[in-house]
């Protein structure tokens, strides 16, 4: 199952707001009904926003839109997915601005993202010990990319091998992203896993429950500062409290190199509603006001491993160029 | 406001189940009514459990119901707060087991814990810093005791003193008791307060917007471990980890000396529906599994005081009998 495809030059994306109980497949010829949805989390996971942002252009042109435009509607909607801006550059450095060229640019660009999956997955799965509860965060999963995903995809991987024999699965609030997408990934899967609310991943570690820790990441900058899913930076400090591996999965796009250090990576702070209520049941006094910060910078130091496609990196990662 | 009160031979409380949006009172004459609430959760918080109890053991007399009976029904609602123990052992320690002797020490044991609140309070302000953001986790309000609070009391008597000027509010996965009684309470106030989820806690510390945690406690071994609400021991790692203050509040009924270590406590499981729906909206697939710790324990080594009302207790907790 694809989070985004295309198909008679129309393209389908799941909307993932409504997993995990009803899978609604949207079919879309407008550039900005993909903006929208991956403004409004619909389409999700940095690798495929970026697929899903190539596809985008590719709409724009078959419409004759002004691409210009395109781009600048694209680009506002998540400022911290790295990926959304290199597939964007990627698509624009194209020769020329034709529809076949851009449409095979894009299929390349998922392809890419597929063979990416693939490597990551059996790179990171040797870095996983028999026998495995592994805890993930958030959805890097199929949903998250091309189809397979990478924290998830290492998982599918580990299991596969005989490596993993239960999925911890971090709920992963505001949004629940654990809970709805990586439980219904894993459900889909058959591989066994169980739901705890975020809090309850240090218990979780100190009662040995839990083998390694392996997340996606939404930005990683050269020192090997890693931007994902807020809360990320709490499970690598808990890991690294009880001698846990800390594992980072993600394809080379999502190294920017001309950032220093986590500090220069900007936080997408979102709408405060989304704490105070839950699909609409106001759970907060009505004058409440909330901190929404959607991703958090977990410090280098923290990580046991980056594994990308081009192969496991381990700190100190600044020397470990690819 | 308190949480639980006797007036006119009923016992009045909160169903903090409604909150923050509605206020509903409930009476009753009935000792299984309030057993219920317990369970339910529409009385919560170690102190208020161990007061209704005692009420709930006044109406038991008053009905002539089988006090025995009554006693095994209220034990049986939460395994963790040893202050529910703690309060009916007291009650069943009296000379005779007649209404007025009942009534008034259900009453001593209600004034006695309104004047803990104030002295924890007035001790706990003292290891607050001046222009603190301080971070709280539950609810260990007026609405778990018998009015004041504990952690809460000390954060109210620190704000009256100048010395908060922030307080960041968990919400508290699965119940969020943070964005719904401790964001009422702190409203209710007039404290400015900001609401996060559990897993922004540490992105707030690692970018030192928190001066200071202070948080209950359900049940102290006598090495200083503390069970309380889930999430705790995550709270604690983290403080360590950025060298903020851990600062646990709690009577010195909520002391088991008897069991030496944390690993000897109890930890209620709870329904897995918890976590994978919200207000019966389903939030997981619906084969999913769930694992729902109510509670969970920190090692004191995290600990940088205890305050109870008998002064403030600093590790190793061992030496420091009370």
């Amino acid at each position: 199952m694809k989070p985004v495809w295309w198909e008679d030059n129309y393209l389908y994306f799941i909307d993932q707001r409504c997993l995990p109980l009803d899978l609604v497949i949207e079919k879309t010829r407008d550039y900005r009904v993909v903006a929208k949805a991956i403004k409004e989390l619909a389409i999700r996971g940095a690798p495929a926003i970026g697929i899903a942002a190539a596809y985008a252009l590719v709409l724009a042109i078959l419409n004759g839109d002004d691409l210009d435009e395109a781009v600048k509607v694209l680009k506002g909607t998540r400022p911290t997915a790295v990926n959304l801006f290199w597939a964007i550059n990627r698509m624009l450095s194209l020769p020329e601005k034709v529809f076949e060229l851009f449409l095979e640019e894009a299929k390349n660009i998922e392809r890419e993202d597929e063979e990416m999956n693939l490597d990551i997955a059996t790179l990171g799965s040797s870095l996983i010990p028999f026998n495995s509860a592994v805890l993930t965060h958030c959805n890097a999963g199929g949903l998250a990319t091309s189809g397979y995903g990478t924290a998830l995809g290492i998982i599918k991987k580990a299991w596969e091998e005989g490596r993993v024999v239960e999925v911890i699965v971090d709920e992963t609030r505001p949004l629940l992203q654990g809970s709805r997408l990586t439980a219904w990934e894993l459900q889909e899967a058959g591989i066994p896993y169980k739901v705890i609310t975020d809090n309850t991943a240090g218990f979780m570690m100190e009662l040995s429950r839990v083998s390694a820790v392996v997340v996606g990441a939404d930005r990683i900058s050269s020192n090997g500062d890693v931007a994902n899913k807020i809360g990320t930076c709490s499970l690598a400090v808990l890991a690294d409290k009880f001698d846990i591996p800390f594992i980072v999965a993600a394809p080379t796009s999502s190294f920017d190199w001309k950032i220093r250090s986590g500090k220069e990576i900007p936080i997408e702070q979102r709408d405060e509603e989304e704490v105070l209520s839950f699909r609409d049941i106001r759970v907060a006094p009505l004058d409440a006001k909330a901190i929404n910060f959607a991703f958090d910078v977990t410090p280098a130091e923290l990580i046991t491993a980056i594994v990308c496609e081009a192969g496991i990196l381990r700190p100190p990662f600044i020397t470990a160029g690819l």
